[in-house]
């Protein structure tokens, strides 16, 4: 219960920066918030997305001239980059059973069933489109972990849409890989200058969020 | 650095239950879960989504009979319900402002700036499809918020899709509300004959997880 009310209180805290300033998050804290990212749930454990964790200064730069003129990816420490699958098909679902197995010292055919049972539920899905959105919500659940994560270690995280994806992609080297990026999250510590950070926290009001049934 | 500590602990108990036990979750412990997926960040803060938090037995057992066939519902405590707004449009955007405006006391003129910038990023999404996904996405990082929450406070928590959304959505009288339900969260305590628990969590290697730049 003590956990949690501190969780509170950190949601309380956090809020999307504008200005980050430059200073480094330890390893040791980025490790944690990484490992949320990692340990996050999918559908079926897929994980049809990856984690591209971007230090270097001057691809940061590039990054903010050519993919995303945001302030924040200046001043931060890190910037992940959440990309998912472009390709959601049967191969993903048997690399998935080989890894398994594999954890699990027990041959592949014992996953037989598994397997299937993802295999057509993936095929179940109407277009190409479909599956890549299922897999780009995949990584929005993992993304919600990173900023829980980063939230209660008091580093300060700001998700960030409306960047130009194929230029990112680009940058990154994603698309040879069968990734895109989605979703983008910097971290780092508010700039004292930040003046988004005096403003009061608003969320729409409770009564019109919940619904109790 | 204590509470993440323990937020990686949290994450390596949590998995997704199979079969929950019937017992109920205390109010102050639903409560703050219910907190965090309220205070999830979203894009422009617009919270394009609602939860329904279902307690009912009578209409979770009929959510199970039509349009749900998962066990988690049966002996889930409460069935969280993420429902994302159907009509994206420059109303969600007035409505926002509108809150806004009365919550800071301040006319609305005063945030036109803003609303613009809303009104013109919404309205650049390509479809009325890009914009309801963008709306469900938002809503996927609600969803990964109250799964933090849920595993800080030792309650377990079962992401499910693979539901039919329109039986749901008829079940809880969505449609008439213009919202649609996108993914749901069963709450509750795993049950000792769940052998899911007994296995051993699985993610795919960090170095395949992972990338660094």
């Amino acid at each position: 219960m003590e956990n949690s009310m501190n969780f509170t209180q950190a949601l309380q805290w956090r809020y999307a920066p504008k200005q980050l300033n430059g200073n480094a998050v330890p390893a040791s804290t980025l490790g944690r918030i990484i490992d949320a990212a990692h340990l996050a749930p999918s559908s079926y454990g897929l994980q049809p997305y990856s984690v591209i964790v971007v230090q270097n200064k001057n691809l940061l730069n590039q990054i903010f001239l050519k993919a995303c003129p945001q302030a924040q990816i200046q001043g931060s420490s890190e910037l992940l980059v959440f990309a998912s699958k472009t390709q959601v098909n049967d191969e993903l679902v048997d690399n998935y059973i080989r890894g398994l197995a594999d954890a699990k010292k027990q041959p592949e055919a014992n996953f037989s069933e598994f397997s299937s049972a993802m295999k057509a539920a993936i095929n179940s899905m109407e277009s190409n489109d479909a599956k890549k959105e299922w897999a780009n919500r995949q990584a929005y659940i993992s993304l919600g972990l990173a900023v829980s994560a980063a939230a209660l270690e008091k580093v300060d995280a700001a998700p960030m849409e409306g960047f130009d994806p194929e230029a990112l992609d680009d940058l990154l080297g994603l698309k040879e890989q069968g990734l895109s990026s989605v979703v983008l999250l910097a971290l780092g510590y508010r700039d004292e200058d930040d003046s988004y950070a005096k403003q009061p926290k608003w969320r729409k009001p409770y009564n019109e969020f919940i619904q109790w049934r």
